[in-house]
């Protein structure tokens, strides 16, 4: 949820003069995304998301996430296409902001994923880690393994006041994943952060996925990790194993695991966890209240990872391997 | 900026079952409106806004406001016009929550007001004021002179928090403006909440107006005061001429004003000012940090309030009478 700047009719004409997407009719600040400012606008052409990236965002990495979507939505995966100025640009800059028109997508996100719709999230998930194999850019992972310390010494000598025994219970899950983060797995382009709130339905279909802002290349299994923790919890904390089950048949109907993901599967759960678990920590410490930006509840990936560290292997998860793949 | 409740897709879906506006392709919580919750949805039909009323609407003023909204555009004022369900029904409910469908203005409030929104506004107020005439309810003003004190009192103890010699000031003023608050004035059901993002404009044009749910019957000339108050401050606490002068007489272009009202305007617009004031302040004062409202700072209507206590006649204000008006 975030309108963090809001613009002016005036300085907004000006910056979609060179776009070629119609007059403009209206521009309400939505409330989705929690890094950036989106508004959605209705222009004679139709409707359009037009983002600001605020200062969490490296405008570095913009022409990385752009050119993704781009790459992405002509391998067919349906994804928001960065709109194109007559000129070719695709990055703007509005309100001292770096800024794009990104085409919308109809679509609901679900509030309450079913096993269907977990089974479609796996696909699509398997879909873009193939299509991202032709893309020609390569983004580092900012909050992979080695950035959790860092993460963790801003919050570490806090974190005590969230929970009685949370700073040595966290040091100890780091230090096991420090030293058994598994290595040499398949990697590529990830979305680093599929969310339901970034996965549209229009009924039971997937019309899109949206928010490449966390997309990097690291492991394609620690994105799965990324989403059995996002989709398969229920609001108790019990892991739902019906769902798991769905969401990892569907990845493997489009890309089959390896034995060695398989494997590290338990592990790179218990990582992806502990990150979500470490930014939220730092947010709820660190955030003032009322700056606009939603803090979410550490404990509910305090949780998950204390499921993560029981699991023995990853039919625990609902991993059904069919024995030969090995590439 | 406001989206308190949100809402699934299954429960919106079997919401909007009964209305004839087409398949549901999304929606969004969006950042406007500071009482309720408000959703843009798209259907096949169109674009609509959804409206969930919160808890400082009461409930039993509903069919005021949204009977009004209908009845003004069939006046031929540009308003949104609540959806009727194929039951004839306008107020349902969702999520715990009196809900209504409204038709989507297309249009955009302007951030910077010119003379020319100021013209604008003004003339659209007149219209308001004589459209409503032929409305068959009508609603006291909750914030009228009468309900000033009691909102004081919840805040007089901490106001000198705010500025030392606060809470002086604020008695000094409420006690004239309770003794001198005009009566009599011709009146009829007001806006009383006419503030720039209420008013959408395309290009030059006034494409409507928007957030009945402050509406009520009170005098006329109170609502050109608020207008005043809303319009045609600068930034730096300056109250623009020019921009008086354009709502002035914009208003009095569709409906002069009489004698009696010029006169009251200064003490109309002082208390206008002292009634934003203090519902300011008592957010500032009691609302929690983090609750998602935007709470908007008292002193810019302090100042206010100080400006129109030296106002010695409305001339002052921009106001120029054509002399034998007096009915």
């Amino acid at each position: 949820m975030a309108v963090y700047t809001d613009i002016t009719e005036a300085e907004l004409r000006a910056f979609l003069e060179p776009y070629d997407i119609g007059e403009l009719l209206s521009y309400k600040g939505i409330a989705e995304g929690v890094e950036n400012s989106n508004f959605l606008m209705h222009t004679e052409k139709g409707s359009f998301i037009l983002t600001l990236y605020e200062k969490r965002v490296d405008r570095n990495d913009l022409p990385f996430f752009l050119g993704l979507m781009e790459h992405l939505a002509e391998s067919g995966l349906t994804c928001p296409l960065p709109v194109h100025r007559r000129d070719g640009i695709v990055l703007g800059e509005l309100a001292g902001r770096p800024a794009a028109v990104i085409t919308f997508l109809e679509g609901m996100w679900p509030r309450r994923p079913t096993p269907d719709h977990c089974r479609e999230v796996g696909k699509v998930a398997a879909m873009l880690h193939l299509s991202g194999r032709g893309f020609d850019r390569s983004r580092k992972n900012a909050l992979s393994v080695r950035a959790w310390r860092p993460l963790w010494n801003q919050s570490a000598a806090r974190a005590d006041e969230v929970e009685p025994g949370l700073s040595r219970e966290v040091e100890a899950d780091l230090e096991r994943l420090e030293e058994n983060w598994p290595d040499g797995l398949p990697s590529g382009v990830i979305h680093a952060d599929l969310f339901p709130d970034n996965v549209f339905f229009l009924g039971e279909t997937l019309s899109g996925v949206i928010d490449f802002y966390f997309a990097c290349n690291d492991l394609f299994a620690y994105d799965v990790a990324v989403c059995l923790n996002a989709w398969c919890f229920e609001r108790d904390g019990a892991f739902n194993m019906t769902k798991g089950l769905a969401l990892l048949s569907g990845y493997q109907s489009v890309r089959p695991v390896t034995a060695a993901e398989a494997e590290a599967l338990p592990m790179l759960a218990h990582g992806a966890a502990l990150r979500f678990f470490l930014t939220r920590l730092y947010d709820w410490l660190n955030v003032p209240d009322g700056a606009m930006v939603v803090k979410k509840d550490p404990m509910e990936y305090l949780r998950y990872m204390r499921f993560h560290r029981n699991i023995g292997s990853a039919a625990e998860y609902g991993l059904r391997q069919s024995g030969a793949e090995s590439h």
